[in-house]
C-alpha cells in the first residue's frame, strides 16, 4: 500500500498550512484523534491503524509534480513562492504516542497523539483520521463476528464489497487484527504475513457438464485444501455428490439457504458416507448476530466465511472519530485548547488513558492530564515516533491478533454482549476536569476583553 | 491510482485459475456483474467506477515477486510449473461490454458484460466487483443529496471517515459523477480533473489568540476564497466578527447546532452588516434528508458540505452486487448459464438492457437476451473493450457528471423521491423467460441422466 501521496488530503489542511507558513505561526501543536461517542451497537472498539498511520507520516512528502498542480490551483495565487519551496522539502518531524492495536478504546479515549510544529500536524490530519477510522472500525466489527463464533474459525471474504479494492486489503488486516483466522485476500496476505483461505465459486461447476466432474477435477489440483461449494443447484444433491467420490473431500461449502436446516442435513449425508472430517464452510450475509443465533441452535458448521457485513461494519458504517488540537506551546508558553460550539466541546491539554484492573479484568478506564499518574492503573498511550521516526516497526499482526484476543479476555463478559451491553465506565480526572473550566474561564474573559476593547475602538458588534 | 495489482484479488480466483489451467478448461465465458436488489432506500442506481474497471483489465498483471509469492502457498504445491509461467506472461485479453458511467441503472441490469478465456474473466471478479460496487453506490448516493439541495452546491468533504484514504480518492470522484459540484480531496482533483473546495478547521481558530485575528490572517492569505469557520466557540459572535472585518468575506461556515435557525441568525448578522455576497456554508452529519429538511425551512444556506454520510453511503453501505457466469462457448456451442439454490436463481445468457422512452422521459427498461431489438428503445450496454484495449480513454468526469443530471432529468419525479417512492419497472423480456425454462429444463434432465447412469453404475447415492 503506498502510503506516500501527499496530496492525499483535504485541501483546507493546505490553505491552512500556506496561511500558517505566511503568517509565521510555528507554535508546538497537540493533536489527539478519538471518538466521541461510541454508537449502541458497539461497547468497545479495537484499536488498528497505527501501522498506517506512521508508515504514511515517515515517507509523507511532495513531489514536484504535487507542488507544481497546487500552485496552479486559483486558490494558492495569493502565496508565495516560498510556501512551495517549503513543501518542496517538506518531512514530518513530529513525536507521536498512541495506543497500540489490538487494545480495547472506548470514547475520548485519544488514539493517537500527534505533537509537532502545528503546519505538520495540521496537513497529517486527513489521512490519520482515515486510516485509523477505518482500520478500528472493521477490527471492533471483527471482534464481535470472532465472538460469535465462540472459537469456529472466522475468515474474512469482503473485498468484493468493500469500498475498493484497497479499502479490502485494509479491511483483511484490520478483520485479522480484530481476531479473524485468515483472508481471501491475496495481496494482504502477502504484504501483512496473513493466512489465506479460499474455496471456490459457482461458476467453477457451471463451467463443467455435471457437478461430480467439477468437484474431482478442483480436488485433483487442490486435494488437500479444496473446498467443494455444494449449492449452485441444490445443495442436498451436491452433498450428496461430494461425499461419494472416490478420494478424501477437506471440505464443502454451503452459500444460500437456511444454514441451520441445510448445514444439518449435509453433515448427516457426510457422515452416512463415513465422511465425518469433511468441514462444513458456511457464507452468505453472515455477521455477529446470525451467527450467534447458528451456534446457539447447534449448526453443525466448522468455520464461517463473512464478508459485507465484516468490511463495511455493516450496521455502523462509521465513527464519530476527530483529531482536535489539546495544546499549543510556544516559547516555553503551554496553552491548552478546546471548543465550545453546542455539544462539541472536548477535554482540552495532553492527555493518558488510565486503566484500572480488578482480579484481573478491566475495572474501569480514567481519563487525566499527561502528567498524571496513578500507581497500578496501566498507561495506554506509549510513544511510538520520535522526530518524525519510529521507535519501532510494530508488531506483525498475528502478534496483535493474540494481543486483541487476550484484551478482550480482560474485559468483563457484560461489556461484549451483542445486544444491550452496558457501557463500560471511562471517569475523568479532577485534573482534567478542572482545567477544562479553567480554559472555559479564560475563554470568557479573552472574549469580554476583545469585546470591550472593539467598542472601545467604536466598532459596532 | 495505481491499478495494476495482480494479487489484489480474492484467493479461489487464484486456485480456480489453477485449476481451469491444469485441466485445460479453455471455454470463453461470459459474466455478468450486476445488483441483485435495491435496498429500500434507493430507487435507482448511478452507474459508476467503469473507469477503474477499465483501467485495471488493461493493467493486470502478476510480477515475477507476486508468482513466487503464491508458488510459495502450501495451497499450491500441487500446482505445475507451467500454471507460473503462465501467470508471468498473463494479461487481460477479453472484451467488455458497459453501462457508461452515470447512466441510471436498476436491479438485474448488467453494469458490466465481460467476455474472455474463463480464466482471465474469473481472475477479474474481485476487483471489478469491488471498484463498481463502491464507486456505483457513492454516486448513487450523491445523486441523492444533490437532489435534495435543489440546485445549491453540494461540496463532498468525506475523505476522514470513507473507508481509508483511497476509498476517498474514489468516492470523491463518484460524489462528482453523481453530481456533486466539488471536493476537498486534492488527489481526486488532480487526478480527475475535479473542482476543490476547502475551508479551514477549528485547529486555525483555536491557534491564534482570538477569533478576529484568525479570521483576518487567513483573509490575508486567500483574500478571495477563504471561508470563515464561525463556530469555534459561538457561531453567532463569530459571525459579528466576520461581520464587522475590515475586507470581504467570501464565506462563512458553520459545522454544528441547530442549522436552520443558526443560519437565519448568522444571515441576518451578515445583511446588517452589508455582508449581503458573503456566502453561507453548512456542513455536520448531512445527509439527503437533513438537507431537505433544511430547504424546505428555507434555510438560508447557499452550500452544502457533505462527508461521512456520502462517502460511506451510510444508510445503504453495501448492496448486493454480484458477477455471475451467464454464458459459455466452446467449440462453437454457446451454452446459457443460471444456478438454481435457492433465491438465488439469475437470468441466464448475454443480455442488453433497452430503455424505453415516452414524453422525453423513461418509461420503463426491459431486460433481454443480447441479440434481440427493440426499435425506438436505446440500448445501455455498449462495446468499451476489445481484446483487452480500452476503446476510448471515456470521457472526463465533468462530462459524466453532466450525463448524470441529464439521465436524472429523464427520471420520472416520483421514482426521484426521497421517500417511498414507487419502484421504477424493469421487465423481462419473453425470450428471456423461455431461456430460463429451457437451461432448468436442461439442467434437470442432465442431473436426471447423471443419477441413472450413478445408479447403474452401482453408487449408492
Amino acid at each position: 500500500m503506498k502510503t506516500d501521496k501527499g496530496l492525499l488530503v483535504d485541501l483546507y489542511e493546505l490553505t491552512m498550512a500556506a496561511a500558517y507558513f505566511e503568517h509565521r505561526v510555528d507554535c508546538r501543536a497537540t493533536f489527539e484523534l478519538f471518538v466521541r461517542h461510541l454508537p449502541a451497537q458497539r461497547t468497545y472498539l479495537v484499536a488498528a491503524g497505527l501501522h498506517s498511520a506512521l508508515s504514511y507520516l515517515e515517507n509523507l512528502h511532495f513531489t514536484d509534480d504535487d507542488v507544481d498542480f497546487l500552485r496552479a490551483q486559483p486558490a494558492f495565487h495569493t502565496v508565495s513562492p516560498e510556501f512551495f519551496d517549503y513543501l518542496r522539502g517538506f518531512r514530518f518531524q513530529g513525536d507521536v504516542r498512541a495506543i497500540a492495536e489490538g487494545t480495547l478504546v472506548f470514547a475520548d479515549e485519544p488514539l493517537l497523539q500527534v505533537t509537532a510544529p502545528v503546519l505538520e500536524a495540521q496537513i497529517a490530519e486527513t489521512y490519520l483520521l482515515s486510516v485509523i477510522h477505518h482500520e478500528t472500525l472493521v477490527a471492533s466489527k471483527a471482534a464481535r463476528v470472532v465472538r460469535a463464533a465462540a472459537g469456529r474459525p472466522v475468515l474474512e471474504f469482503g473485498t468484493r464489497r468493500a469500498h475498493g479494492p484497497e479499502a479490502g486489503v485494509r479491511a483483511a488486516r484490520a478483520a485479522c487484527v480484530g481476531g479473524c483466522s485468515a483472508t481471501s485476500n491475496v495481496l494482504a496476505g502477502a504484504l501483512y504475513d496473513l493466512p489465506l483461505a479460499g474455496t471456490a465459486a459457482h461458476s467453477w461447476t457451471q463451467v463443467f457438464r455435471d457437478e461430480r466432474r467439477s468437484f474431482e477435477a478442483l480436488l485433483e489440483t487442490f486435494p488437500d485444501t479444496a473446498i467443494l461449494l455444494v449449492d449452485t443447484y441444490d445443495p442436498l444433491e451436491g452433498a450428496r455428490i461430494a461425499a461419494t467420490l472416490g478420494t478424501e473431500v477437506p471440505g464443502v461449502r454451503l452459500d444460500s439457504g437456511d444454514m441451520l436446516e441445510k448445514s444439518r442435513l449435509v453433515r448427516e449425508i457426510l457422515d452416512r458416507h463415513g465422511r465425518r472430517s469433511t468441514k462444513i464452510v458456511a457464507s452468505g450475509d453472515l455477521n455477529e448476530y446470525r451467527i450467534e443465533d447458528l451456534i446457539a441452535q447447534g449448526a453443525p458448521i466448522d468455520s464461517f466465511g463473512v464478508g459485507t457485513d465484516l468490511v463495511t461494519s455493516r450496521d455502523v458504517p462509521a465513527l464519530s472519530v476527530v483529531y482536535k488540537l489539546v495544546e499549543t506551546e510556544h516559547a516555553g508558553v503551554v496553552e491548552p485548547k478546546t471548543k465550545f460550539s453546542e455539544e462539541k466541546v472536548y477535554w482540552p491539554g495532553r492527555k493518558q488513558v488510565f486503566r484500572f484492573f480488578q482480579n484481573g479484568k478491566y475495572h474501569h478506564d480514567l481519563l487525566a492530564c499527561a502528567e498524571e499518574g496513578y500507581p497500578g492503573a496501566s498507561t495506554l498511550l506509549e510513544p511510538v515516533m520520535r522526530a518524525g521516526r519510529r521507535l519501532s516497526p510494530g508488531p506483525p499482526v498475528k502478534e496483535i491478533r493474540e494481543h486483541t484476543l487476550a484484551n478482550l479476555n480482560c474485559l468483563p463478559e457484560a461489556y461484549q454482549a451483542l445486544h444491550d451491553a452496558p457501557a463500560y465506565p471511562v471517569e475523568k480526572s479532577t485534573a482534567l476536569d478542572s482545567l477544562l473550566n479553567a480554559v472555559r474561564l479564560q475563554h470568557r474573559l479573552g472574549a469580554a476583553v476583545a469585546k470591550a476593547s472593539l467598542q472601545a475602538g467604536g466598532i459596532e458588534s
